[in-house]
């Protein structure tokens, strides 16, 4: 496939003020402070520069933009709220980024319909709260939601900790709106749970990390908010009792279970020794954990939830196990969890994986994983945590105690082809949630079939024939 | 778009014998009589023509067919249990039909992982007895179960009255195996929830008609089978009513619904009168029924399912309700909506819709549809019913008792085009569950995106670029 290399840097300064006047002088950003925070992300893995940051405030304004850059095969990466995890975001040839910050407005809530329709800009937590504001729930729920965007989620397609009853951001969207690279704009912002008049055009953008089109509004699915939610913490000896135990919950709780993350005792450790106001929620110690939740119509979650667990005791599966008795409770518990990945940090370098595998093959993975990791750099650290419910694994590996950083993060791509070898025997995916971006892009050729390849670049070349979207990112 | 248009009845016999050689000789059938079954649906709406029907026994095959296709230019339709209703199946202008029916292999059922593979050709009742055989449901259901196919209705992305709940054939499929229509095989059978690895190739599949390829083999997705189901049968006096139970119900019960079906009255009279033991299961006339289902993993459907009653009433909403005693008595009440399409057949002509609106415009669409189809044609008869829950109706109207059929069918478009002004106002779907086919297709155009009527075109012309899939369908 032949796709013509877009320009890069520098851009002429005739062209900065053409795009400077579709968005408006303040909304076009040059100067090298203010362009700053969109070069570069939370954990500093990622530096990219830019001439321009464009901050387009409408849809015939990203529009126009994109008519522009094809013009003049100017490449643009399309931003939200910058908190991806494979650099899908991030400006690393000097393209001109397209922040959709300002698009940031609610459409349209249609309660009856359970149907809210969001521009891409609106921050996730946003989202929830104006469902919340009208008695219904957008499930959609991950640990960057006060700064994610709807726009990244669904061009992500993020997954989370509630993907397990209401699935991932692509099973949430009804319908998209999207700007293509030349400027056409793509209507298909249906309020339908059933259309079947052609091919599925909105699945094609979503989980597309921006280099097909820009994503620019989604009319979004909501659910009757739960009256209860029961959340327990669950101590226990092996991932197979925390897949024994998830086997019971489905049988008792089927939809109404909610989360069901998998806790190695080293991330549960970590979290405690650095986060800042975290409780242990059991008085002994056990090998692995399970923060599980249910959220029901009805008043029997508890009932269900304490079901699940009196059985989990009778066989052996649940060794201790704590639900929690308040709001307050239920949050302590989940900031345990979510600061998972943030306490890796003082440990030193850490190797992450996003991994899944069919569930149940999730315990001989993390067997198999564990052994060959430490094989590999004796003394390194698994710190496996995540989705059990959906086989979804953030398998981590931190250096070992003492060892050098610098040295531990310069076998990264060592130890992502023992644990990849893993996965990939088990038909397992290496990336379940965060995408590919750049990250993970010359590792995608490798694992992927070679037709469904194929078929990407066909369609890449097909709707961005001039590489201007987001270059360099996924393919 | 420039398709070359792809060769048609009469093929050289060299060539027939090429394709024999493939599937074997007793599978490639050229005899007149075994091909009529092919030919024409029960309907009797779509007559085609062919020389020759090819039963491949497996993926190897398909894809050998498809290569020999392209090499000669030689239109294909895909055909699983010939019970779709949009004519998309019948080799309407001589081309060589490939019957999946012997692709009939459960080829894997994984319980844990809450997942099964099944061929194309596998009937779709007999997939889920076998979910049911290890304690779990696949909730695809619809009236032709007994006959239609896993690639059917993938590839019309079927709906059905358990969509609601769970969704439609899109959303119960996780994988996919795909032949292409130069004979590449796409394996993306994948048993992941969670795989964030590049462009959704499956959904490009999936509701294609068999215009992109032929779907060969599926991964779908298991849930919990429900330990109580409970159905109740109600009279109201409107779909305004109905859409405040329907309101009610989801606040009560949440996932646990699983159908919501709104009945015309005339729709429960015609199918008492022409269909064979089936009984009213309410004493009194209502001028609109709703039959109801919950599913429940607890044994609290009933509670549930009286809770929602007992609120309906005391607001006035509910006139009478009647919940299914036992198995059979539920059975009885669906029997009663199975029969609705047949039982139009004996009232003489039938202009049928199958539409999408938001839920909250299903009343104010029946209401207009009614006025504007009757001010149309005096003396016509609307029958609708259908899935309120998913805002879909099947809008279908009967000709005037005593009134000539030909002289009402005649007038089709004429009605269509009166239904589907209203549908499009109110941002609706003229195919919600149907697909396309050959009989909405010239209507496509006219109510989609022009932007999304390109890309289709453009997807169609990448994938099919010698126009032998299943021509003259869908675009």
């Amino acid at each position: 496939m032949n796709i013509t290399k877009p320009a890069i840097f520098p851009i002429p300064s005739e062209l900065i003020e053409e795009f400077r006047a579709i968005v408006g002088g303040k909304y076009a950003v040059t100067n090298a402070a203010d362009i700053a925070p969109y070069l570069c992300e939370d954990r500093d893995l990622f530096h990219g520069r830019s001439p321009l940051v464009l901050r387009p405030g409408s849809t015939a304004e990203v529009a126009a933009i994109c008519k522009l850059a094809t013009e003049h095969r100017i490449a643009l990466v399309p931003q939200g709220g910058n908190t991806g995890l494979v650099g899908g975001q991030t400006p690393l040839t000097g393209e001109v980024v397209v922040s959709m910050l300002r698009m940031d407005k609610i459409r349209d809530v249609d309660v009856e319909s359970n149907i809210m329709t969001c521009e891409a800009g609106v921050v996730l937590q946003v989202a929830q709260q104006r469902a919340a504001d009208v008695d219904r729930l957008f499930p959609l729920s991950l640990g960057a939601e006060g700064s994610c965007t709807i726009g990244g989620n669904l061009s992500t397609n993020a997954g989370g900790t509630a993907a397990l009853a209401y699935g991932m951001a692509r099973d949430l969207a009804l319908g998209l709106e999207v700007v293509l690279s030349d400027g056409r704009v793509l209507n298909a912002l249906s309020k339908l749970k059933k259309d079947n008049t052609g091919y599925d055009l909105r699945n094609l953008f979503i989980g597309a990390e921006g280099t097909l089109g820009i994503i620019t509004a989604a009319s979004l699915r909501l659910v009757p908010k739960p009256r209860a939610i029961e959340t327990a913490y669950v101590g226990l000896k092996s991932p197979s009792a925390a897949l024994k135990l998830l086997s019971i919950s489905r049988d008792e709780a089927a939809g109404a279970l909610t989360s069901f993350e998998l806790l190695a005792d080293i991330a549960v450790d970590l979290s405690l020794r650095h986060g800042i106001d975290i409780r242990d929620p059991l008085q002994s110690k056990y090998p692995w954990y399970v923060l599980m939740e249910l959220s029901s119509s009805r008043d029997d979650a508890r009932d269900t939830l304490e079901a699940i667990l009196t059985k989990g005791m009778e066989d052996g599966i649940v060794d201790d196990a704590v639900i929690a008795a308040n709001r307050s409770q239920r949050q302590a518990f989940w900031k345990l969890r979510d600061e998972m990945s943030a306490a890796q940090k003082p440990e030193g370098g850490s190797i992450k994986h996003d991994i899944s595998v069919p569930v149940a093959a999730v315990p001989a993975f993390i067997e198999e994983a564990n052994a060959a990791v430490v094989k590999l750099i004796p003394g390194s650290r698994p710190v496996p945590f995540g989705h059990l419910g959906d086989g979804n694994i953030h398998y981590n590996v931190s250096q070992p105690v003492g060892g050098n950083g610098a040295e531990f993060l310069a076998r990264w791509h060592d130890v992502n082809a023992v644990v990849f070898e893993i996965v990939l025997r088990m038909g397992g995916s290496i990336s379940a949630e965060h995408g590919i971006g750049v990250l993970k892009r010359d590792e995608l050729p490798a694992v992927k079939d070679k037709v469904a390849i194929e078929l990407m670049r066909q369609i890449k070349a097909m709707l961005d024939p001039f590489g201007i979207m987001n270059p360099g990112k996924v393919l």
